[in-house]
């Protein structure tokens, strides 16, 4: 993990336990060199340490966000209540198969946006992909490296 | 509305629309002279705002909270993070009919209970009487109430 | 288990194989030594049990009553249809991951409030805490406890 | 409406609004001559008069129970809890569509079956003609009529 | 199983897969003294065979039919729309959860109702005793080893 | 319509209130100039008359069948069961949404499929088209129609 | 697998990983003595090549093609909007029981229609007998074969 | 409208019957004064336009792509699959309430991700802020006026 530089996205989940499939997010980042932070931080039990965390980001450096939750996912949704950072939404795993992940996760108020991924590890991944693909809009580098991704996941 | 005693019970929505599900519970709650405050406060739109009322509520001297929210319905949890005052939560209809709204509340992680109440008026109106019945426990006037509003509504 | 004192929680489960789940929220009430009971008592098949269980609960003490059950998930409605304390309802999991449980459980007629938690152990754990949170709103002591465990479950 | 003559089927419903869908079941019974009697008697509401009427329901000559309620509609199971005679239920439409109704009303537990029908006033109709069925196997005349009225209704 | 008496109840489901589910039914049937038959005959394999059985069930003597699919769960409702006999459903588990079974199963067209049961094993001992509480209006023998069993069961 | 010529598609409804839905399928079949038949058969009310329609079908001359049915939707599938002919469903709208009369149709079990449309008349035209691609299959200039007819639909 | 004729049923499939599940469709067609041809390529991974396979699979013969895809599964959508050969889809099961890949292949707009199947390898062998059924209405052999298997598969 | 500028978010839809709900969109674009384009073109019925759209987005200056479609809805599916911008979608509402549309859109395979709002017109809106906040990490302006837009909007 490039975590010697300055991190420019941060990996945020509600729980320890979340970090296997959180992982999947940091590992395609450290592919394409983008330097991250991984913090756990419950919106739920720890919600000032979340918010300040949230409100914090953009001055410490972060330009997007990722955040996965499961249950009454209200991490990313709690976040992006306090940035105006791009947020994007990894719903996870739940005895109720992520339905209620999602649920919790997609119908944000207007003014409030959440991007959100699909559920579990493939979400994951594709929530470190949206991050580049934003960075990208301004690093023409991490765009230019998306493309030779894209060429080389033909089937 | 018994709004110049000092409320024991604060009622939340994250929504002025949502005024007229959520006077349902302060209609009931006048019907038993149990003085409450309305406010509106929106998890992800005044989150701040929301920490604070939570956070000072049972300092005010609340015994009980009741939230009204919908969609991505995260006001509840947000209040419940913040205190140990028992929270009750109304899951407000919306496109999905409110399973969204019921989805995003109920799955709460332990430590953080938030008490579920059915979709709309309905679940707003059983959220007074959930306060009642809480309260009641404390004063033996308001479960002598709850009793005989129980034997009166038998059908 | 703080089984010599008089109980003031009582826990209701709708068959012996439900316990596993509903000791969760037995092991909270005992870690903060607040007296309760056990029962098993199906809506279904001892329907009279479970009437003289409810009807009789406030008079013998209880302050609180937490039901668990399963599929056509009665119990907690039943129980509420015969007291004015506070009913506190875990969805049990079930052959459809406890959705008919919860849809059985949360939808209640007007005035007759079951708070409803979210589903199988987390739930049974997330009753324990809303009963330590009605009853803190009465007895100090557990309030106070309430908030130390709050700050210490912070992540 | 055959009223004069002693009922054999009792129809159930757990409140005034619901008389326009069941009474569609009535209008069956009736245009077969099968006397029935109707009943407001909610499970959560009225727990004690909806158990007299169902632990009555056998000796005052009822063979078949016909109950219809939504949202955690239990009334059916609560009546079939107190009788060995066939219930059928009729799921009621609900700010859910009558979902919430059905999950409610058809995962019952062994021993204590509810004979679920469709959501709503066509549910309300299969109901009568279940209960024709039901008491067709032991009289001859109804059952003809039924197999009358099958060739009849072929499209 | 009372197979050298004249079957009156017949348990009919749509694969021999489905045999272990199904002969929990006829399981009790058995312990209540209750001669039935037991076929396999797919509604969409065997149509004509699930024709000629249904069609030709009364005058063979049967008195209720208990149906068990899954799927796209015809069989029932294929069985009911040839007979005046009560049929019984039970909704199979499947890849869906049995989700697919139910929606096939319940939502009959008016004239030609399904009795639904629960999905799966539990499912089908339900139906055998909705048979017996069918067949109870007719026979004081099984209605009063019905209230029997009803003690019994009590928990 | 074309209906002095052989028909060789069969529009088959389980209601004459489905007409309107259904007829949606009939107008794109004129407007190829494909000859077709509309007929009203219930699989629940007219068991006998869809079998013999179905089983007869190949006979008459048709090619592809249409089986639009809502709730317990069985058409299709009672059709499928009786030919070798494809069967394209379409699931119709209906109180749950025709939720239930799609998860009714589309899980078949092997060796019987059916061709599931979307619900409502947006299937029923699509299930016109894909009738005039299997068509297009044999007729090239039913095919070359087709073509011409994607070219103009591009927006 | 009949490779060294010119295949007139093409298999597709978004991964390799779905090749168990679809080969039941192909090992169908084998039984039939129907020459296919099987292709990986990923609507959203492999778009151009998608596209070049669509639309050039009329010229090299193909007559119908069946396509496997799960959670937002496009696959077949994609095939559709550039073929008028009939186009069958299989819903592959994913984390969410295949609902997302049912739900994102069976509303396709009109004029562009796609036949669903039911869910993973049991949809897969309904795709092979579809197709056999298209086919079945240009060639006689292949039909009669459908005939004869049809009364074998009764049960 | 500021669309003498170039612009730099491509608005695309599935439909013209879209634009009053994809509007909202361009609204806010608008009060923000951030250059746009609207477009309309189905995946479905002209792949090859949308195909061109998408692979020629990033050449002409897009930074930012929001899609929204209805039903099998995989209009943002489609267009992610030709490009690395950023692309959001917004699920329709449709006769399944939008559910189809969301199950449709989310699920998206590793590599080719998919920024999904909420449903309908609050999606929409949602959409541009997003569009507004990507824009923002590189255009301090945008961020700026985010800022000042998220302290306004606190209730």
């Amino acid at each position: 993990m490039s975590k010697t530089v300055k991190p420019i996205v941060g990996i945020v989940m509600g729980s320890k336990s979340d970090l296997p499939t959180m992982n999947e997010a940091g590992a395609i980042l450290d592919s394409f060199g983008v330097p991250y932070e991984i913090r756990v931080s419950s919106a739920h039990r720890s919600p000032d340490k979340t918010t300040q965390y949230a409100s914090g980001a953009k001055k410490k450096g972060l330009q997007v966000i990722i955040a996965g939750a499961g249950g009454a996912a209200h991490l990313a949704g709690a976040i992006a209540s306090q940035t105006v950072l791009p947020v994007i939404a990894v719903p996870l795993k739940s005895p109720l198969n992520g339905l209620d992940s999602f649920y919790a996760t997609f119908q944000m108020p207007s003014g409030v946006p959440v991007a959100t991924m699909g559920i579990g590890k493939s979400g994951a991944k594709n929530a470190a992909f949206l991050a580049l693909q934003i960075l990208g809009t301004r690093y023409p580098a991490i765009q230019k490296k998306l493309m030779q991704h894209k060429k080389k996941q033909a089937v």
